[in-house]
Parts: structure tokens; C-alpha cells; sequence
């Protein structure tokens, strides 16, 4: 354990455990060996000043795309571990920064959330971007507990 | 009307009919313009010998991608004439030919089909194409009539 971790409880906790094993897995090259949790996770904060230097319209990069799907990828990794069905996200991006991120579980939507404007994709904070995350969980496993014949399609 | 509807009344038929409809709306230089129904989906049409002769291994391109969508937008387009309900196609192919098809209406996967060697899409002949259509329409329809409440979610 990093002195990050004992120095913030929020690093610790489930969701951002599972965001840091999710940037790993795309990190072929091993660049984030040996770096604290809040350096693994920096380029999601993205503060009003910095958003308001990101141009209006841009579009969006392979990188930041991968770590948005890194961020639902990690929701579904999420609501899979609490309900013990398997979730799958499926991430649809256009060019110009328009799509649409799906969570499924069985023959259940759990999660359906319309991504716009991703090149400025980002969290005022870490704490922000998991209270995002809990509130996305706890639907998805709502929705889950009141049709779990249809999630266990 | 030209010829070809008065020959074969498969193509008069509703899924023919959108699928010509989604063909044309992805011909932004109006290739298609007069040509018969026949030749605009002659590009479905892959025999086995054709599919013998394409090799195993291949990317697809942006215009079979586009020919791909096309089919699971008609699909999505006559489950929601049928129902009266939205109902969203969504698609993700990875480059390497592989992927996941997914019709949603409301909270509900109405169809959900995974993709692969998508380099060699095609139907042996217009008619399986509707067979396969048919079959997809009949189980998505299935499954709304099942659960309409998660379908009007």
C-alpha cells in the first residue's frame, strides 16, 4: 500500500480499487508500475478551469476513450460483484464525441446513459466522480432487484 | 414500382422494404437512385462459394460496417413498428471483425447477438436473409409481449 491510500479513506474504497485495476489493464506498457492511485487516476479530474480551457468542440482521443470505457467498465465489474450475475457494458462513441454507454444484465438494461461533448470527459474530483459512480450502481442494482427474472434471462 | 417487386413478391415484403429504405439513407450520393431492389442488396448476397473464396482471416471495412448496421437498424425499425415502442439498435465491432449486436427497447434486450468474421457477412441468398430476419423479429417481439413493463420502462 502507497501513502495515498493511508492518507484518504476514498482511495480505498471498492470503486476506486476497481478503477486502478481497471487503468492497469490497459496500461500495456506498464507505465503506471510504482505510481500512487491519485496519479493512476489524475487525467479523470478535470477542474471548471480546466474544462473551460477545452474547446468547445474537439474530438475525442483513442486515450480518453479507452479511460471512459475504463470508468464503466468498472461500473459493470461493480454491479456484477454485488448482484453475482455478469454485467457487460457496451460503449458506443462517434468521432465527433456523441454516444451512448449501456450496462446489460441477462435481458436487463441497468444502466443507459448518453455520453456528449467526451472530449471534456471528467470529474471535478475523485470523491465527485464516485459519488457519480455510486449513484449509477445503486440504480443499476435497484433495477436488477425488482426485475431479476429478466436479469437472469 | 419496377419490375423486379412485380417478379418476386419477397421483395414487396415489409423487411425487404426497410431494408432498401436503410440502404438509401446511407447513400449520401444517391447511387442507388433507380436501381432495382435486387441490385441494391445484391451486396447480402455472399454464396458459400463466394464465402469459400474470402479468406479466414480479414478486417472489415467501413462500407460492410455501415451494410451491417443497416440490417440491425431494419431489425430495430420493424420491432418498433410492431410494438409501438423505441426501440434502439446499438452496435460495437471491434477492427479485427468481431462484436456484439444489441436491440434495446426500454430497460429490455430485445435481441442480443454476438458478431464474428463479420469480413464475411452475408446471406446465401435474400430470402435466408429474411428467414434470419424473421427469426430475430419473432423473438424480439417475443419477449416485449412477455415482459411490457420493462419494455415501457
Amino acid at each position: 500500500m502507497n501513502q495515498a491510500v493511508a492518507q484518504d479513506p476514498l482511495l480505498s474504497t471498492d470503486f476506486i480499487q476497481e478503477m486502478v485495476k481497471q487503468m492497469r489493464a490497459i496500461d500495456s506498457y506498464g507505465t503506471y508500475d510504482g505510481w500512487p492511485v491519485e496519479r493512476i487516476l489524475a487525467p479523470y479530474v478535470v477542474t471548471k478551469e480546466q474544462r473551460r480551457a477545452i474547446p468547445v468542440i474537439g474530438d475525442p482521443d483513442e486515450i480518453l476513450l479507452s479511460r471512459i470505457k475504463a470508468f464503466y467498465n468498472a461500473i459493470a465489474s461493480l454491479v456484477e460483484k454485488e448482484c453475482g450475475l455478469m454485467a457487460v457494458p457496451m460503449i458506443n462513441i462517434t468521432h465527433e464525441g456523441f454516444g451512448r454507454a449501456v450496462i446489460t444484465v441477462g435481458k436487463l438494461v441497468v444502466m443507459d446513459k448518453t455520453l456528449r461533448d467526451v472530449h471534456r470527459y471528467g470529474y471535478e474530483s475523485l470523491s465527485k466522480m464516485k459519488d457519480e459512480a455510486d449513484k449509477l450502481l445503486s440504480v443499476a442494482l435497484e433495477i436488477v432487484g425488482k426485475y431479476p427474472e429478466v436479469a437472469g434471462m
